[in-house]
Parts: structure tokens; sequence; C-alpha cells
């Protein structure tokens, strides 16, 4: 009989051990969560002091937000989108309130979103009228038989499941608006944080011709990672031009096989090299780090002429923020450390 | 002087060797074209062998045309967009005139081409009045600083390239309406090539309820591989749905570094799979061949819930056409083999 009860306490204490253990994987403390506001020709020489501590405290205030759905045991597809909604809303962003118009003068704006748990994703393009397109893209993930949505007819839709409606006053300022007119009569595209006067020095919002689609990647405590991307394109984009922000594998992707990849830059050779995939294939097929795969992927970018950058997270909690332009607005947050933005 | 002599003898002999062996690999005899008309529940007993034979024509044909282009020293793109075309042009394909009917009661259209040469790609999705979608694609690849247009503006934008105008009553066609009508009162999407009644024997195309996405992949004579991908999409899709065909990476791949792909299939597995992108990357960066990569890939596809099919040449000539469903209309020609078409 002792040696029964012997047993049975050796049992008992093996499987509370067991179930706390299993406990313990289910909700890590671990979390990660990585944004990016646009990447382009950002020099320090053009900022002031001023417009610096803008960008700051919002990159800032969209890790925090983002971070408390992760502390509080929340998952990386709601932290995303958190994340991005609030750079969506900031003016100072190509995304939402901040989108640039389009070659005929209307703001156009696309977004994605994918959960690398089950790699389910929802996307919208050509959007004109939802207060938060990366909403719009969460609403057909989750309650659209398709993936991908596009124009009127999107819109419609995500209305029709609850999405926030903007009117066109909304996105509108007019600097955006200077901005749009300027690269019409100079028959430009202006990329995503780009300026062409090297000599000109930026001291308010409204003189700093530089905007950037907004992206989140992030691992919750359960061991998911997420993606999500949003932007209003590039000023004076022409035909109905859809970029990579929205295409899974393009701008954005997620699989908790490797990582999480949210991209900016100039879209068509982030399509073309499907940038946000590869550099999770290559870890997937490849056995690279996130880093080795990183950097891989942006050498692959430098050949085919492409400009941007990529933040990504791994399902281990490695993360990375790569560019080859000037400059990517940018931050981190984790379970270990505070929040910390970098621009150049 | 004797010396002198033999060796400029050797030399010319030997860089005449050279030139030819260069020639040679500059052009090698060696090219493959394979084709699909799309997947699904196609089986031997529903098909009468007047319908058959229809179906076979049609293929073999798309791969004469082809053929012709890769036999006489032209390009793979060339190669696929002339068989993507014929087939664009029967009746018996979802793409081009046999396209379905959306939601809306209208023909959107969607087309994708790239070259694995150089990673150049055009995409077009939602246009209505081109004659041949894949012209449209292949106009923006090569006259378009952008990658992927959507809807009237990517239309007027192909028209003003050259590609030829259709009036809708093209594309209209008794039994397509009909299909489109009963799916919209039952509220359902019907699948390429898919039935719900299982005892029903088709005797007519016009009775036939299956249609399919079109694509081609080609090696050409200098080694470079391409893919082109072409479909009416789902009958009575919605919202603007776009599909996995126009997308890089999702529907449609290519790459000289490893092989060329074309998808057909429910998109929206294919887009969350990034099922093209993913048989060139486990060759890429995971070394394995054409087969297990299409394999594997297909592994992937089935436990994501997705059904359909693809097709891949690689850049040695070896060659895929696998599906999950019952049957795909494809077909392989070879400067070895002569075209061989098979349904189930």
């Amino acid at each position: 009989m002792k040696y029964i009860n012997a047993i049975l306490a050796l049992f008992i204490c093996l499987s509370t051990t067991c179930v706390e253990a299993q406990k313990k994987e289910e909700l890590s403390d671990k979390y990660v969560l990585v944004i990016h506001g646009g990447a382009g020709t950002i020099v320090r020489s053009k900022m002031t002091p001023a417009l610096e501590y803008e960008y700051t405290c919002a990159l800032e205030e969209a890790l925090h937000r983002g971070q408390y759905v992760l502390d509080t045991g929340g998952l990386a597809i709601t932290a995303v989108e958190v994340a991005v909604k609030f750079m969506e809303d900031s003016p100072l962003f190509n995304a939402g309130k901040g989108s640039v118009f389009s070659h005929e003068g209307v703001n156009e704006m696309d977004a994605c979103i994918m959960n690398g748990k089950d790699l389910t994703s929802g996307a919208v393009a050509g959007v004109r009228n939802l207060k938060n397109p990366i909403e719009g893209a969460r609403l057909v993930k989750d309650s659209s038989k398709h993936v991908f949505l596009y124009g009127d007819e999107a819109q419609e839709f995500c209305l029709s499941k609850g999405a926030v409606y903007a009117d066109s006053s909304y996105f509108f300022t007019e600097f955006r608006w200077n901005q749009y007119v300027k690269a019409r009569d100079k028959g430009a595209i202006i990329l995503d944080h780009d300026t062409t006067d090297v000599n000109y020095q930026y001291k308010t919002l409204e003189e700093l011709e530089k905007f950037g689609t907004v992206g989140a990647v992030a691992l919750d405590r359960y061991g998911n990672v997420a993606a999500a991307t949003s932007t209003g394109g590039l000023t004076n984009k022409e035909f109905g031009r859809i970029g990579d922000s929205p295409i899974v594998g393009a701008g954005t992707y997620a699989s908790n096989r490797s990582c999480a990849v949210s991209c900016t830059g100039k879209g068509e050779f982030f399509i073309r090299g499907t940038v946000a995939r590869d550099i999770a294939a290559r870890m997937e097929f490849g056995d690279l780090t996130l880093t080795e795969s990183g950097e891989r992927t942006m050498k692959r970018l430098n050949k085919l002429g492409g400009s941007g950058g990529f933040i990504s997270v791994d399902k281990n909690g490695n993360f990375i923020m790569m560019f080859n332009t000037k400059g990517m607005y940018r931050g981190v947050v984790t379970n270990e450390k505070n929040a910390a933005v970098k621009i150049y």
C-alpha cells in the first residue's frame, strides 16, 4: 500500500509538472512587436527636432497599443491590427488619414493582414472611404469566403460587415493635395518618403515630402506570428495600380513555420521578387536564420534594382528591420525591452 | 614561321570550336511547352466521345501554336502567350471567350504573365472588354512602369497600347449565362469544372457545367522559362474578388533559377499557400527536384484544404502536371516528343 501511495504521489507530481510545462508552452512570457512607417530618403539634416519628435511619439504610441494586446495575452493578429490602425489614423504616414492622392485626385488605399497560425489572410485594394483599410482587410479575412477584394465592391462588403466609413474630406490635407498637384504637373511618381530636392530643409510636416506605407509584425505569447501592412500607395499612381502591400507573399506574409514579414518601398520590385514570401521561404526550405534570410533577400532586391525595406519577426522571437534606403521609420518592443524607435 | 602558322591554325581551330560551343549553348535543341485548361470534377463517365474530342483538339492546337514559336527559336514568353491566347479564344475554357459571369452578370477576367529571365511580369484583373486578357498582361509587362493593374483603368491602359477590344456580346454564350443564373439563384459559387449533380451525363458543351482557368509554361531554346495564366474566375464571384491567377507567386511564377509555374483551382488557397512561388522556392532554397518540389507543395495544398492543380517546367526541361481533383485538361510537347494531351 505504501508503494502504491508512493507511485500515486509520483504520478500526481509528474502529471502536475507536465500540465504546468504545457501551460508554460501555451502561454510563454515572450512576445515581440515590430513596426515600420515607410522607407525612403529620410536624412537627419532635413529633419527638425520638432518633426522628429512627432514621428518618434507616433511610432512609440503605436508600439504601446500593440504591446498592451500582447502583454495581456492577446493574439499577434490583433496586435498588428491595433498598431497599424493607430498609424493609419496619424496624418504622418501614407496610410489611412495620411494617404497620398492617385492620378485621378482621389485617395486609393490598400491593406493586407495575415495570420501565421493557419495562413488565413484578407486584403483590400483600391478602397476610398474606409477609415481604416486594415480593418477592412481583417473583415475580409474573418467574414468573406474570398481573400482579396478590390474597389467599390470591396468597400461595400467591408461596410456591410461593420467597417467605419470616412468621407473623402477626412483623408484630405492641404499638404497632401499640393504634393499630388506637384507630382501630376511633373508627370512623376513620388516614392514613399522620397525627395528630389536634396538641399531642401524640412521644417514642418506640411513641408516634408515624405510619407510611408505602414506595417507591423508580431509574435504573441502563444507562439503565433502575424503581419499587417497598409498603404495609400504612390503619389500620382495611375490606372488602378495595385502595389505589393495587399499581396500575400509580396508585401505581407506570415507563417508560424518561419516568420511574419511586412514590406515598404517600390511595390513593383517587391511583387516581382515575392520578397515577403522569400524571407520566410529561405528559412523554411533553406534552414537559414532570419538574419541570413533577410540579408540574402535584400541582396536579391538590390540586384532587381528595388528600393525599400522590411521588418520581420520569427517564431522564436528574433527580429530584423532592414532597408536599402537612407532611412526607415521603425520601432520594436518586446516583453524584455521597452519600446525603441529609430528613423535613420 | 611554320610554328607560328601551326599555332595560328590551332588558335583559329580552338576559337571556332569555342564559338560553336557557345552558339550551341545559346541555342540548344531542347524546348518544352506544358499547358492546362483547368482542373475539377472531370470524369470519363460524364464525357461524350464528341466532347472529349473537342477538348483534345483544342489543347493540341494550343500546343502546336506554342511549339511553332519555340521550334523556330522564339522566346518562352511568346510561346506561353500564344498558347494561352488560343485557349482564351476557345469557348471551351473559362478564360477570354469562355469566361464565366460574375455576381453582377458581367464577365470579369484576370491574367498574368512572367518572364523567368529577368522576373519581369505584368497582370490585369477585373477587365471586361479585352478580347485577350493575356495580351493585356503582356502589355502591362512591356509598356507600363507598374506590374499589376485593375479594372476599367487597366483596360483603358491596355487599349491605349494596342490591345484588341471586344464587346460584352463577344463573351456571351447562352450556356454560360444559364450557368450563372443557376448559381445566382442557388447562392453558390461554382468552381472551375465542378459539378454538383453526380448522376448527370454531359452530352454537349452546353450541358457541360465545366470550365477552367487556362495556363502555359515553357522552356525555350535559350534556356529561359516563362509562365502565363488567364481566367474568367468563379461563376457568381462577388465583391470585386481577385483570385490567384493574376498574382505573381500565387497562380503564376517564373524564374530561370528554378522553374515556371501556372496554377488552376480554388484561388483563395493558392494565394494563402503562395503555391506557384513555393514550387520554385523549394527548388531554389531547398535543392529539391521539380517533382519533389511539386509533391511537397501539393501535400501542403491538401493540408490547407485547397483543390486544383498546377503545371511546371524547370530550367533543365523537366516538367510536372499535378492535381488533386478528378481531372485536369492538360498537354505537353517537347522538341523530342509530339503533342500529348490528357484529361483524367
